[in-house]
């Protein structure tokens, strides 16, 4: 909580900060997935409980949009809807993560189902789909501004991944590939949108705790993915077993 | 998925299949709680966490009361919410709660505040308290049929706790031995409720896929625990670190 509000610049700063404090590429399941110490099954669990976020994304935009009145913001913010559903004559990201699904010798059509997706990944995720549906507009854009520390993670992602693990060719990855294009451009509206709106000093706090909020939503399904498919290793009940939901 | 709907007793005891398969009295965090295998800091970080749900249940049971038409059924509800926040002559079972955590050495002001409580605690419970505002009242009243398993824990987790913890008294585990007499009145009527009116497949299907899920609930709250303060003990950024929120 701070008593006065930050300039532009502090609160900017502040809010990189939680970035390089909190965000997922600082645990370890990031770490072994970019190294290579990943088995296939333990690739292939991030695939089928990472695919749920990637689902949700376009909910949740559609969510914001759903609230704002302005319709040039929902021009604004329409094309994130567009850039993972995929238009008549364009791919989006939902089909090039199955792509990936597909490439690690999952059934895509197991993934898309979400069968097998750890519960406590869906209570993550659904949490931050209702946030940005209840929320006020600022924290729910502030939200999305994971997206700042996205492009690193991504391409620390496709050479990790490249040198590592033979499923992994330019086609496989390409659904980071697109986000490394598409995330700039969305972050720059959306930190600009906070930045000018979040002004007072209990705006700039509900900002701030909005993304650390989020942080904490891409923490605990790492978390979860490594307590179910590392260490411990016990996989909640109906989650995905190796050996499920195979490509035939 | 049944083709038919079942007789009351088959649906009956498909509903309490589903407490022996998947309830949290099987979670190896339980295991050790009640023999004496969790260290002080373990059952702390238990109490700080299992506080959130407590807290949350009266207003899961508030938010089912106002979308029931009949005054009946909300009369006969009601005394879920006395049963946890109290009346004017009688405690309730936050307050006996905060006993406990007392005893265990932790300051019940910082316990009351929730700050501590893990992101996944979070995640879990308020996905609870959201499915029953948002779902049929049927499929609502059958998540809170876990009741059926609880008897059962609570008496193991007495005489476990008893047994094994200095802290351990009649008067620090009121809560417990309170809830031995509340839950079976509650769950009788719960249970006549689902029994009287999922009669078609398709309502005993969802009646049961609510009691799944609310086992899923409780299990992810067992699993974060035990990931952040067990094995690999890796606590996330801003939960509860041993030696915060103690009695002064």
């Amino acid at each position: 909580m701070n008593a006065m509000a930050g300039t532009r610049d502090a609160f900017e700063a502040r809010l990189r900060r939680i970035g390089a404090e909190r965000y997922h590429d600082r645990h370890p399941f990031h770490v072994m997935l970019h190294s290579g110490g990943c088995s296939l099954d333990q690739v292939r669990a991030w695939v089928v409980n990472r695919f749920y976020y990637q689902s949700r994304i376009p909910m949740k935009d559609a969510a914001f949009l759903s609230r704002v009145e302005d319709p040039a913001l929902r021009r604004a913010w329409r094309s994130r809807i567009e850039d993972h559903d995929g238009t008549e004559t364009r791919e989006g990201g939902i089909a090039r993560w199955l792509k990936l699904a597909a490439a690690v010798g999952l059934d895509p059509d197991y993934v898309a189902s979400a069968r097998g997706v750890m519960p406590a990944t869906r209570f993550a995720v659904d949490a931050y789909v209702r946030f940005v549906r209840d929320a006020p507009l600022v924290p729910a854009v502030a939200a999305s501004l994971t997206e700042l520390f996205a492009p690193k993670i991504h391409a620390e992602r496709i050479a990790g991944l490249l040198e590592h693990y033979d499923f992994a060719t330019p086609e496989t990855l390409a659904y980071f590939r697109h986000r490394l294009d598409e995330a700039p451009k969305d972050v720059a509206f959306g930190l600009g949108f906070v930045l000018d709106r979040a002004v007072s000093p209990a705006e700039q706090d509900a900002a701030a705790a909005a993304l650390v909020f989020k942080t904490d939503v891409l923490w605990a399904q790492l978390d979860a993915l490594h307590a179910a498919y590392v260490a411990p290793g016990r996989i909640p009940p109906g989650a995905w077993q190796p050996g499920e939901g195979m490509a035939s």
